[in-house]
C-alpha cells in the first residue's frame, strides 16, 4: 500500500502542502460520527486547479487513491481513505472567484464554507441559501448533495449548482454546465457529478445560483395535539401553495430537550417550526393563513414574529437541536439517521419509528424538515454500554427498511458514505449496477474515493 | 440496413401494431422544422413496459435502432431515424397510473401530453407547470428537458420529474428516483435521463412533481424604450424577489405582428408580458411592484388585470406569437432559434442579434423567457429563395457563437437534436467526450437515437 515514489512525486509538486504529519493524518482520519479511524497516507493541500491536475496523474500512474475533503462535517464517513491513498483539503482553496450580482450567481473555489460565502455576500442584497446547519464547504456540500431547512422553498445543491470544474482520475479538466440558467444541451453533467461523493472526480470549482435576500422576514412555533395533526397542517400548507421558506417538525421528546436547554415551557408535544420569506405585508399573511390552518388541525396558538432576534433565536434553538438532544443524555453519542418519504407516508414513518424506539434501549428524539418529509432520529446510545449501539444499529436498519417500503429514501441529505452503502441495491436495484457502470467508465482503476457509493469494483 | 427477421419478431411480438404502411413511415420520418423527411424502417405502437422490453432485446440482438416518439413536436429533428431502424411511438402508453394529491405528484406513461394530464387534474386543485407551449407529450418533454414560459418560477423538467423507469439498450429496466422530494443516495440518474434525448434508454413511466393551482392569478403587458430598459427591469424585478410566474420579452417587430394578428394597437416598441400566481392580495401587490421598476426604467404603464379571460387573451397571444410572426411575412418558414445566456448579458445578446437580423435579407423578430435568459428569434425564410435560408443559418450559427461568448449556451430548452449537435464540442469542450464515455458504456451498439447528442460513434 505505502507508495515511496509517489509519495514523493507528490512532494515534489507541493512541498510542505503534502504532510504525513501523524496529527495531519489523524485529524484527516476521523470523522464526526461513529466509524473508526481510518488514517490516510498522506495529506495534500493543493492551491490551483492545476495542482489538483498533476496530483491526479501522479496518483492514477501509481494507483494511489484520492479522497476528497472540505470542513470534515459529513455525517457518514464521506472523507475516510478505507482503502488509504491521499486526502486532498480543499482548505487552501478558498477563494471567491466572482461575484455577479446582476446574475445571481457566483463562482468559488470548493473550500469555501458557506458561511464565509454569505459573510462576502453581505453587502450585495444577495444570499446562498442552501443550510445544512454545520458550516460545510461548498465542494463538500455539492458532493453530498446537501440540503437542510431551507430545502422546502430554495431547493438542495442538486439545484442551487449551475456548473462545475471537475477533475477527472485520468487528470482531465472538464467544465460542466454554463451560466445560463437553464439548458437543454446535452447530458446534465452537473447533476451527476453532485451528489457523487467524490467518486468520479474532485471539484475544483463551482458556479452556484444566488437568492435574494427577503424584504422581510418572520417566523415561529406552534404545538400540535399529536404527530398526525402536525403532518396534516404541512400537508395543507403546502397544498395552498403558502411558500413557506423553512417548515420543521420537532417531536414531544424534542421540544422536551428544547425545554431544558434553552429554559423554555414548551408543551411536551410534536411542533411546527416555520419561516416565511417576502414583503413585510406578504410574510403576515402567510403567518396568519398558517395560523388557520394549524387551528384547524386543532394546534395550539402559532406565536410567531417578524422581530430578527426573536427570529435568531428560534432557529438557534432549531439549529441546536442536535446539542440540546445530546445534552438530554449526558454522556451519550449519537447515530444520525436519515429517511425521507412522501408527505402522505410522513406520519406513518414517524409514528412507527417513534413506537419502535420506544420500544427499545435507547431514547431517540425526532426532528426533521417536514416540508421535504425527511427526518431525523437522534439515537442517544452510551459508549459504554455495546448493546445499546446494537439496538441503535438495528433501529436504523429499521428505520431504512421502512423508507423504502414507504416510497422513500435511505438517505434525504446526509449522503451514502460508508453508513448506507449496505442499502444501495435495496433502494436502487438493477440502476445500482448502472451506477457502477458509470463510475467505472469515468475512474476504471477506481481511484476516486475507492469503496464508496457504487458496488465493489 | 433493412433486417427481415428482426422486422418478423416484432411483428410477432406486436401484431399490427408493428406498423411498416407508407403513410405511417413517413408521418414518422418528418419534423416540424427544416430537416429533411427520414422515413424509419418501422413504427412500434408499445402498450407495456414489458413490450418495450422485448422490443429492446429483439432490436440488441439485430443491431436495430430504436428511436423514440412522443407527439411529434419537437423543434430539433429528435425523433428522425437518421441512422434507420425502428420509431418506437408512445401514444398507446397514454395512461395516468397513479395520482397521489397529498403527495402532489403523479405517475404517468410517456405517451401522456401535458394537456391530458392537465385535464385529468382539473378537479384537484393541481397543476402540472412546465409549459413549452405545443402540447407536447411528457415523455418527449423529458427527454429534451423542455421548459418554456413557466420555468421562471416551477423549473423546467430537470425540476418537475422526481422519478422515471426506463427500459435500456439490453432490455433491462431500471427505476430512478423515489417518490421522495430530495434524496443523496447516490448519483441522480433521473437527471442523467432528463435531456437525453433518448439516446440512453427509452422511458416507460415518469413520476412527476405537481404544484398547487395559485388561489389567484394576475397578468399584464409592459412597453419599453428600449431592448435595455426592458431587460434591466426584469433583473430588477428577479433581484427583489418579486415572484413573477411569466416573465415574457417580446421586440417591436414581434408587438406590430401581435398588433396584425390580433387587431391590436401596441405600440411597436419592446414589450414584457408578465403573470403573477398567489393570493388575491399578493397577485395585486406584485403586479404593483412590478409597475414601479416598470416606472423606473421607463416604461409605459403596466396595464394588469385579475381577470381570467384578459389574463387568457393575453397568453393567447403570447402562445400564438409563432403564428402571429408566420403571418406577418405571407409564405415563409420559420428558423427558430434558441439561446440562452447569463442574464446581464441578455440585451447585449437581443441587441446584437437583431442588428445582426437588421443587416441580413430576412426578418426575425425577437422573443423569449426573459426571466432565463432564454430568447428565440424567428428567422423568416421564403422557401423559393435558398438564399434566404442560407442567410438565416448563418445567422442562427453567428446566435450560437454570441451565446457560448457571453457564457450561455446553444439551446436553452430546444434540445440538442440534429441541429445543434454541430455547436456540441464547442459548448462542452472535453466534457463532450465524458457524454460519449456515458452513452458507450450504456448503449455500447449505440442502437438508441443514433447520431444525436453524442460524437459519432
Amino acid at each position: 500500500m505505502p507508495n515511496p515514489e509517489a509519495l514523493a512525486a507528490l512532494t515534489s509538486l507541493l512541498g510542505e502542502r503534502l504532510s504525513t504529519s501523524k496529527s495531519d493524518l489523524d485529524l484527516h482520519g476521523r470523522s464526526e460520527t461513529h466509524f473508526p479511524p481510518t488514517p490516510p497516507q498522506a495529506v495534500a493541500y493543493p492551491e490551483t486547479t492545476g495542482e489538483v491536475q498533476a496530483l491526479a496523474r501522479i496518483c492514477a500512474a501509481s494507483g494511489l487513491p484520492m479522497v476528497g475533503w472540505g470542513a470534515g462535517t459529513s455525517l457518514e464517513g464521506h472523507g475516510l481513505a478505507v482503502q488509504g491513498g491521499v486526502v486532498v483539503d480543499f482548505s487552501r482553496m478558498n477563494k471567491v472567484l466572482a461575484l455577479r450580482p446582476a446574475d445571481m450567481d457566483v463562482t468559488v473555489q470548493p473550500g469555501v464554507t458557506r458561511e464565509a460565502l454569505n459573510e462576502e455576500l453581505r453587502a450585495t442584497g444577495l444570499f446562498f441559501p442552501v443550510d445544512p446547519g454545520a458550516n460545510a464547504s461548498l465542494g463538500g456540500m455539492a458532493m453530498t448533495r446537501a440540503s437542510g431547512t431551507t430545502a422546502v422553498r430554495y431547493g438542495t445543491m442538486r439545484d442551487n449548482v449551475l456548473g462545475l470544474e471537475v477533475v477527472l482520475a485520468d487528470g482531465r479538466i472538464i467544465r460542466t454546465g454554463t451560466r445560463a440558467r437553464k439548458s437543454s444541451a446535452g447530458y446534465d453533467l452537473t447533476g451527476l457529478m453532485v451528489g457523487s461523493e467524490g467518486t468520479l472526480g474532485l471539484v475544483t470549482e463551482l458556479t452556484l445560483r444566488l437568492s435574494g435576500l427577503p424584504e422581510a422576514t418572520s417566523a415561529g412555533i406552534c404545538a400540535f395535539g399529536d404527530v398526525d395533526a402536525a403532518v396534516n397542517a404541512v400537508i395543507e400548507t403546502i397544498q395552498m401553495g403558502i411558500p413557506v421558506a423553512r417548515i420543521e417538525f420537532a417531536c414531544a421528546r424534542t421540544a422536551e430537550a428544547f425545554n431544558a436547554y434553552a429554559g423554555l415551557d414548551l408543551p411536551a408535544a410534536p411542533h411546527l417550526m416555520l419561516e416565511f420569506h417576502g414583503s413585510s405585508d406578504s410574510v403576515a399573511q402567510d403567518a396568519a393563513r398558517f395560523g388557520e390552518i394549524a387551528a384547524d388541525h386543532g394546534g395550539g396558538a402559532f406565536r410567531w414574529s417578524a422581530r430578527e432576534e426573536e427570529r435568531r433565536a428560534l432557529w438557534a434553538l432549531r439549529h441546536n437541536g442536535y446539542y440540546a438532544i445530546l445534552a438530554s443524555r449526558p454522556g451519550t453519542t449519537a447515530l444520525v439517521t436519515d429517511i425521507c418519504v412522501p408527505i402522505s407516508q410522513l406520519a406513518a414513518a414517524v409514528n412507527e419509528t417513534a413506537a419502535d424506539i420506544a420500544d427499545s434501549p435507547v431514547s431517540g428524539p425526532i426532528l426533521g424538515h417536514v416540508g421535504d418529509g425527511n427526518f431525523h432520529a437522534i439515537l442517544l446510545v452510551d459508549p459504554a454500554r455495546p448493546a445499546e449501539l446494537e439496538a441503535a444499529q438495528a433501529l436504523a436498519h429499521r428505520m431504512v427498511e421502512r423508507a423504502l417500503r414507504l416510497g422513500g429514501t435511505s438517505t434525504g441529505e446526509h449522503g451514502v458514505g460508508l453508513g448506507k452503502l449496505p442499502y444501495m441495491e435495496a433502494e436502487h436495484g438493477p440502476a445500482w449496477q448502472v451506477m457502477g457502470a458509470l463510475k467505472r467508465t469515468l475512474d476504471p482503476q477506481n481511484l476516486m474515493n475507492p469503496g464508496k457509493l457504487v458496488p465493489a469494483m
